[in-house]
């Protein structure tokens, strides 16, 4: 479907997928109603198919990622308390301060390596009672992580963190926004991951492709809670069972697949790795996210990014010489070859042009 | 479409509309975007036409009202503001205190008659300069105005609290949940209401038969600070066109047979009026909307709320002894006098086991 | 110590009264300690005696009536919640919209007579558990009650007020700023007042003459969270025995001669009501505070206040042609016969430029 | 003054000094007025001083360094701003979240070194306008730097972050609670130090002795903006010239005799340098404060701390192994002598005892 001329390799993000033949059916035919009266069929419909998936009591469709942290930090803290995150967590990088206008909490970051917060650092940022200190009420993890590439953070990291919260009786919430590329990374069932936690978001819009939403999922009493705080961010929608259709048949149908996305992935990591000039930790792709540093060159990621779609690829800076590329269902294996090719393009361009 | 026997009669509200077949075919077709890259065509395409319909620079697809007038409190407040409304509108009555908890204002709320707040209270509300006191940083109308039975707010009103707001240069901001209805009731252009004020949100899910969401519109800076608001509250979503498509069909094809609801409604009224026991105001409605008090019967409105239900008619308690009706799409000229009927039987019934 | 013609007679306000020569004396020898390590020996003497003299568990000196009160909801609060007051409760009109920007809760306003709300509105403003609406959490009183000229709310009121609040879980906390005026008012102790609310807040700076600082009184739970809010508003001080040193000197001293500033308030107001273009009501006048119209004359308050700076007196506008008198330690019974004489030639020479 | 058994050697920090004789005489004579009005002339007095001592157009009287900064950082931000912060400064570990409580803005803490944020990651954390991020608002520097042991920050460091503030447009507040010690500490003028920073607060309370209260210094209109949200956290007050009287005299007197603290602590640090066990950077002792680890002893801090207070010696613990120690006026020379040979005691049992 994708024109040799005028589509471009999108890059940038997985949440560029657009909703499959089958999710437009799915939406055209959905049976709806009105959902703030909890009469909306289909989404009552997704919210127990996802909860089940991730191993949760009860589950709630959110309008985005953003929207389902936020409700979670809501759900779990009370204005004036503390919460725990990886320094750069998409909580504390991209989601406007929410945390802190809206709960009025405050995120107390801990640098991590690919996404995992040293385990005595979690330790030694849980608070006393003290009358000078905020109350840590939550931890936050995120897996993937996107801002170290897209790792996995391992079942015995999670079980890890998991234990110390269950010492100090302090809840976690999972940012999962790319669980199921955990889960397909791990080669196992999203619940293996998803038990060390006691809520977790993850993304519908992303890999999965539906067009819009994601899950919030934990007990049924902070899910209770959680309705109401997404009622105040007007997430509370009406036939909003439109967007669920798509979100089922993302659960359904489009899981497995992501295994496609993290074997592109590597293929390109490894192409590029060939490059003199690309600086790239190939062994670290564990997903459908890569990153490369192209220091070496004479150039910056603005610059090489517009060289990148003056020739239909295009891709996201993250840093001054540092590039994100990120596979998904629209990225297909020829793309990956081309992709390849056309850096190389670029470099030697940029060599010939000194 | 609706059986005779298992499907209600539901006047709980219009946002029980589901979306038209040509809604349908719409999402089930719609070319689709990133919207958080502005990439999405049918939400660009919806935001242009509702900016137009309104008469302001710019617009914004909201995922719900609530959504809508909190991201406009956020773009024209700082925290610590005032805002002055009337004291039963939704956006104090039923939006979970968002606009103190999110955008950290207070309300100043004025009791109005039939939604007008007295044009020498919204004065005298205008705080001067004090060390003491908030600043007045907004005054929000509604029109139609839900809790007084969906009222419309007269252009000779609305004229006059814009010359006030002018005068004390502080910008206004209508909730236009159901603007379409107060534009058919009076007969005019909805721009001939809009441009009394700065910034409007309106619902395109409720008589217009949306599935989902609103539009928030006003001058182009205003929607690029509410832009990021949305994003804060999670409302940035991906590929809504989806949603948006819907949207498009109900500003093309669904204002002007909003007159319908409203001639059900009056027929309604009228009919309930005529019924002892039954104390309603039939000239008081404007719209879609009824209100009427069953004080002089021996029931609470639970109660009678109950009885319709068993007779297949749904319907909102909004007091002790006050019934709201709500008319819309999925209502038939047929059902209003199956409704009068089945109000009289109720009330037989209920004299007779006295 | 007041001389003929330089010092004013200052009718703006109680809370201009200087401290007493034994509380400069107790200041200046006070035992003090770091209070918030909780050894201060003087606020430890002073909380304790605060708490008796209010009939609660415990107390804390706050540096102003503002911080007690906004200490007080957030103690009793969580964002997102709703709070009963009066609609010109200081709370509401003079503490900058702390609740609703600190504690992120809604004000729910109630248009009182003589700052006392009507019961019915308080009952039917006790929201029902609803997914739409913030939950009530607290009922706010204001005794005795500034906007409506310190009137007294009557015993048999705070006693309905506090059977509704029992019945419906919601605690109340009591503006009591000037309960003290309110109890020499009844002629009661000042627990019959407070055994009918679960918190008070009292100034010491105002009639009771030290020169900083309230307290608020409650249950000991209550005020060991109230204690932690206090040092987040920067409220938690070190040597304040200093401060607290007179407010011991206040409770134990200056309590009975409040009498004296009411019978000063009465004959003001009383002399007063025998002008021709003053408008009051004498026998409303239950405490130190007087309000009265000049809206019979030809002149606005802020051009009646001019003329009294003139003449000596210092007043303040609560209106465009409303005035407001307070008495306290720092005017004497002649200062009273003084300002009447000088209110009366105001008003001559007024009307004789015509 | 201090007997020999009673009286502890009080080392927890320089907030337990209590006024000297001087300022109990000035608090017993202080010209008082109502300061809500702007008429205590003491506070005048004191902060027209304290403005031109920091070097700024204006300064206010707060009741604490908490509220000072929470203040600065109110009026200097909108909700859902950021904040830069080292990881460590009071604000985000003692000031109970109130930056993002009350303010609504996000922290971004980066990891110093003696309270020294890395230049480079200063600028890294300077956010490009984005829909994802929230707007760098502030930076907040802490000279002296607590948590580091009582650091001071170079005059050429400070001057480095002015100059990256000043090519962002970003603001610099100074929390300079500690702002004398170094002054005293560089041997300059303090406007040496705060002519790097648009706003400073410094404390009263702490070496200078002054019972209460800090001071906010900044631009005219910043002190305006200030003294508003001053009052919005309750710090305003009325006859507050009774605690500023005392400032006065910190300010006039108590600033020099700084230096013999830090003479103290220097001592005392390398008299517990020769101490086998105890792990200490006496050539890092730069002011009043030392931080020494006791991990090479089979104790912990807590058990040490109370050895201590068996022998009259009161301290804080900082971490599990790490004990800090802090001078100020009323430790006297003999005393850091006894301190000295108290540690060495208490490490000779506890090594007989195992
Ligand atoms: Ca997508
Ligand atoms: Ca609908
Ligand atoms: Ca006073
Ligand atoms: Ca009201
Ligand atoms: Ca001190
Ligand atoms: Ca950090």
């Amino acid at each position: 479907m994708k024109g040799v001329m005028q589509m471009p390799i999108d890059l940038r993000s997985d949440t560029v997928t657009t909703p499959t033949e089958k999710m437009r059916d799915a939406i055209r035919d959905a049976a709806v109603g009105d959902d703030v009266y909890g009469e909306d069929p289909t989404i009552n419909r997704l919210e127990a198919l996802a909860a089940e998936r991730v191993g949760k009591e009860a589950a709630l469709f959110v309008t985005s990622g953003t929207q389902g942290n936020q409700v979670a930090v809501l759900a779990h803290t009370q204005r004036g308390d503390e919460v725990i995150l990886e320094e750069n967590s998409h909580i504390v990088e991209y989601e406007v301060a929410g945390l802190s206008t809206i709960a009025g909490v405050q995120p107390r970051t801990i640098k991590g390596v690919n996404g995992q917060m040293p385990l005595s650092d979690i330790v030694s940022a849980i608070r006393e009672d003290d009358i000078h200190c905020p109350k840590t009420a939550l931890v936050c993890l995120e897996n993937t992580h996107g801002d170290s590439g897209g790792r996995i953070l391992p079942l015995c990291y999670m079980e890890e963190v998991y234990k110390i919260s269950r010492q100090h009786q302090i809840p976690i919430h999972l940012d999962g926004a790319r669980l199921f590329n955990a889960a397909v990374g791990l080669g196992v069932d999203p619940k293996e991951i998803t038990k060390y936690v006691n809520t977790v978001q993850f993304c519908l819009s992303k890999g999965l492709s539906a067009p819009m939403g994601s899950i919030l999922a934990g007990p049924k009493s902070f899910i209770e809670r959680a309705r109401k705080w997404r009622k105040m961010l007007g997430g509370g929608m009406r036939q909003s069972g439109i967007a669920g259709a798509a979100g089922i048949v993302a659960l359904e149908e489009m899981v497995a697949r992501l295994e496609e996305d993290h074997v592109h992935a590597k293929k390109l990591a490894e192409g590029l790795a060939d490059i003199e000039g690309i600086d790239i930790d190939a062994e670290g792709v564990e997903t459908n996210m890569i990153m490369f540093s192209i220091e070496g060159l004479e150039m910056d990621s603005d610059h090489f990014i517009e060289k990148l779609k003056e020739r239909g690829v295009l891709a996201n800076s993250v840093g001054r010489y540092r590039i994100r590329f990120v596979t998904h269902r629209e990225i297909a294996n020829e793309d990956i070859d081309k992709v390849v090719e056309i850096v190389k393009r670029i470099i030697a361009e940029a060599k010939v042009s000194l």
